[in-house]
């Protein structure tokens, strides 16, 4: 049976991008994993932030949080250290931050298309191993969405019109508030078992399995509905 | 959260052609039905059919399970009648039968580019709507495959290829066996309700809403994990 784990996530959330390392690398281990399916919801760290705004992310971190820029900076060289220790790229120094809705628009535009994980790696790969900036640049974030596989056009008439795939973006946060979740990562799998922030991938591995074993099924219905099988299509006589 | 439903079929299955819009009634009404994620999964009727294996489905079942043909015509008859309940175009009478296999194999080469439904929609429709014979015509197929959105080239050379894919449909053959389903269609609710057969929309709706009731989710792993949210990206410290 397929288990679908979902993942709430943000393009300026470094922990989500080494969560979805950390969870993949769980997931490459599995015995099941071509069982499950990883469905990526939207979570905006901050939504206040005006669409077209870029900066550099420690003076802003720095600012919002009424830290030290250096302080951000050594921050942002401690993910990097994370990030090294599982081989993902991760440029300390020089990303930007910005407005993510659009992006999460755009997620939604690739789930259609079974397209959403690599366009999310594409998200992060853009953001945290490219020093580009990738907030603010519209044309960047399409050439993103076309290397993930999009139609140029349908990517374009997505960013021109401000409601498409914006009730998607909203619905997954609702149901993040109606979680609970205050920050992500935030991951659940099975609908069942939940793993909050970059975990170890044992934690990972664990939730997995968890969800796996919430078997057997019961059987809901009759046991003669009219079905085929080896010996013909049986119809059941009416009742 | 997704809950994910699997749906064992057979292109040669008029129940599955039946259960799958039944189904669908019942997620069309259900409140959750876009946090509904839907697999659709390889069943053979009869794999021992040769491949470019065509005829008349009436005489084959009549040969098969020694019954008079008048009685596999009124037995289609009467499957045209239920399907008509339900407002689903339905060929009583001419529709042929054979090897599903590279059916099967497209099918999961579709949901590779988010387009399996559509496509087993068009098998489905190529089958049981259209008098057009839909088995052992590869150019049939591939028009059917092209509508549904798949790249030409791409089902071109899966086709040609018969590994490709070969191996997906395969595992779900097993895991209907390891599940003990001998009839389909076939049904599995967020991996643990089950419903075997065309059953009525209520049924469906039942499990739709068990399977959906099955939380609240436990959490695995610590609380205070690296994550990030309002208030910044917080680093755990090392334990």
């Amino acid at each position: 049976m397929t288990v679908a784990v979902d993942i709430w996530t943000d393009i300026n959330c470094p922990f989500c991008y080494l969560g979805k390392r950390r969870f993949e690398l769980a997931l490459a281990e599995f015995a099941h994993r071509d069982e499950i399916t990883v469905v990526h919801r939207s979570f905006e760290l901050d939504p206040t932030i005006p669409a077209g705004t870029s900066g550099t992310v420690e003076e802003h971190i720095a600012h919002r949080y009424g830290i030290p820029v250096e302080q951000a900076q050594a921050n942002e060289r401690g993910i990097a250290a994370q990030a090294a220790e599982i081989d993902l790229p991760y440029q300390a120094g020089g990303r930007d931050y910005g407005n993510s809705f659009d992006m999460h628009r755009l997620l939604h535009l690739a789930a259609a298309h079974g397209k959403q994980d690599v366009m999310l790696d594409g998200l992060y790969a853009g953001n945290f191993a490219d020093p580009t900036p990738v907030f603010g640049d519209r044309e960047r974030l399409v050439a993103i969405a076309v290397s993930a596989g999009l139609d140029e056009s349908e990517v374009r008439s997505t960013l021109d019109d401000p409601e498409a795939y914006a009730d998607d973006v909203r619905r997954d946060e609702q149901q993040a508030r109606e979680l609970g979740v205050t920050g992500v990562p935030f991951f659940v799998f099975g609908g069942k078992y939940a793993v909050s922030g970059a975990q170890p991938t044992e934690t990972f591995a664990r939730a997995l399995q968890l969800a796996w074993e919430e078997r057997p099924v019961t059987i809901v219905g009759d046991q003669d509905a009219a079905a085929c099988g080896p010996d013909g299509c049986a119809v059941p006589s009416p009742s």
